[in-house]
């Protein structure tokens, strides 16, 4: 064996591009490789042409027929908004098992920084669904243009606030403000997005418990087993790798024994690699991007994309629809999430039940 | 598109194991999911037999001849050891010019529990190195039966120490010492082995950064880099999910640009989707478990395994075999490194690269 190892290692060859990068020009640069690759920029993805809503009949043609499911019917829709209402309904009994055994209940502060459309209608759902578990909730309202020091003060009324157990900061952030500062100085007590980097470092280490669970994986995991889906040993795809939804959930999904892939945009050949898992997460923000060519028959999907797509015919003028192609998807997987309907509703009752577990929390109410 | 929709959520149906489990018997547990899955025992694989490395004419005989390359002997091997050199020189300059700048040297701390004897040869290892590229370094040495207290005071001893810049805790430590806690307990400003979850937080998340990169990870990368391995866009599979290895290694691929997955003891066929990686780091643990079948022709193998295995021929008694079938792996791999002297002396280079670079940020010197 010695002779053989040492006959092996004069095979040292280096190939000419590490050759030259050992000259290099600045002698301080002890290091080839860039200090940190910041994934600080936006993935930019090819979003597919998919199918038009409107014209079903000639949408399916790119779509290998093969790969459809032979029986449609047989696909599962995972309805979020069943299960959310069934998991609120939950919360709903244990605040009032709080209130009427301590007279206590708990309380959400939101923060809202400018005039956001998008962020007005998600922090008025969290309110009302708050209203109706009857849990406290207050928002505060920044202007668009204020300052960083303003909002910190805010978050630092409501770390003092006894009746305040969970605290989230409506994303995203004007451009101006540091957002990383911000989040990071939400007290991990009151963390109830779970966006703080120490929390994530919780979730992502082995023997390591964060004190919350991101929201919207939290949910994503809540509706797989729901559905009867067996997590554990399975191969799944992630797509997209945001801190607030594609990397928690793919650390969660690891946590529960998936084998777990992240596809982002600097994959070559997404398809191949999310055709071989058997649970699909696609977070990417892109409209229509999983096309049921895709996805392994019998796949289940979860759908965390909430795209808004102009539609003069709705009441807004736009609805919103999922990263996932859904009418291929259905004839291909054996479950998925509507969109909407299917992720949205759970990422409240999840904001709903860590509110409600931090509350528990600090007054020891079990 | 509204009537289609509404006919597509008429086929809401659930799974009869999702209908069980609607009807909890303990109405407390809102959520059928645990509250989180604790990866906190050890992944327990198969390991292989492998290669007899005292007779190798008989042992590719479950080797698929296809996989192995024509020609042996274009294989790269990555020597560690020679790239490890040229790093610490470069270094050694650094630490001398900051010497003669200012009359500073960087200085580490090791703290010691107990008396493993593959700890003492590595603490040593380390402090020889310290030694030859001129950083200060000063060794703790506790006894195995020490309290956690003992050793908080000691890591609070060294944060006082301005000529201390980097701590690191020899792990592993004794089954009654909280490693969590300890190593949380490092300052952020010192903790040059990257362990803190604040720190893997920031190196998780999109848009933070961490003050220390993992000192194997950071080796890894470098080896790659300095072998003219491209890693954005390629398929990474990291096998083993270890704190101190396989998370912040495919952390760090990630941020690389690479499409990773992580292969653990849960994977079912952790061959076949091995077999799809242009870079596999293998960081399990297990001697030998990544057979050559499990390679890709032409991929790039990392071997951070180094495990001891008797051999009354060798002078201690054993010597260390890395976690890749070497022999095998070499005939289909494009590259690999040797164990030992792969990705060993790498992580004590980096070591010394972030004791200097703390001390630099400390001195502000450039």
């Amino acid at each position: 064996m010695a002779l053989l190892y040492k006959s092996l290692s004069r095979r040292v060859l280096l190939t000419s591009a590490a050759m030259k990068r050992r000259i290099t020009p600045d002698a301080r640069q002890i290091l080839l490789s860039p200090p940190l690759i910041s994934i600080d920029f936006p993935d930019i993805w090819n979003s597919s042409s998919c199918l038009d809503y409107s014209s079903t009949a000639t949408s399916y043609v790119s779509v290998d027929p093969m790969l459809l499911a032979d029986d449609p019917q047989s696909t599962t829709v995972i309805d979020g908004r069943v299960i959310a209402d069934e998991i609120t309904s939950g919360i709903t009994s244990e605040v009032r098992r709080m209130k009427n055994s301590m007279g206590k209940v708990p309380g959400l502060a939101v923060i809202m920084v400018g005039e956001r459309r998008d962020s007005q209608t998600y922090v008025r759902n969290k309110i009302a669904a708050c209203e109706e578990a009857g849990i406290k909730s207050e928002v505060s309202s920044l202007p668009d243009n204020c300052t960083e020091d303003q909002v910190l003060n805010v978050l630092s009324h409501f770390h003092e606030d006894p009746s305040i157990h969970g605290i989230l900061v409506q994303l995203p952030l004007p451009q101006h403000l540091d957002e990383g500062k911000i989040l990071s100085s939400v007290r991990l007590e009151k963390d109830v997005d779970g966006f703080h980097p120490l929390n994530m470092g919780n979730l992502a280490m082995r023997g390591r418990e964060p004190l919350f669970l991101p929201c919207t994986p939290k949910g994503c995991i809540e509706l797989l087993i729901r559905s009867g889906v067996e997590i554990s040993g399975k191969r799944a795809v992630v797509i997209g790798r945001s801190n607030i939804v594609g990397l928690p959930t793919s650390l969660l999904l690891q946590r529960h024994h998936a084998t777990v892939s992240i596809v982002h945009a600097f994959t070559r050949n997404p398809e191949q690699i999310t055709r071989e898992a058997d649970i699909v997460v696609a977070a990417a923000g892109v409209p229509n991007l999983v096309r049921g060519s895709w996805l392994k028959p019998g796949a289940v999907v979860i759908d965390v994309g909430t795209n808004p797509v102009e539609d003069p015919s709705s009441e807004h003028g736009y609805r919103l629809i999922g990263d996932v192609c859904y009418e291929e998807a259905s004839r291909v997987a054996s479950a998925i999430t509507p969109v909407p309907g299917g992720v949205g509703p759970m990422t409240v009752a999840m904001l709903l039940l860590n509110t409600l577990e931090s509350a528990k929390r600090t007054y020891s109410f079990t």
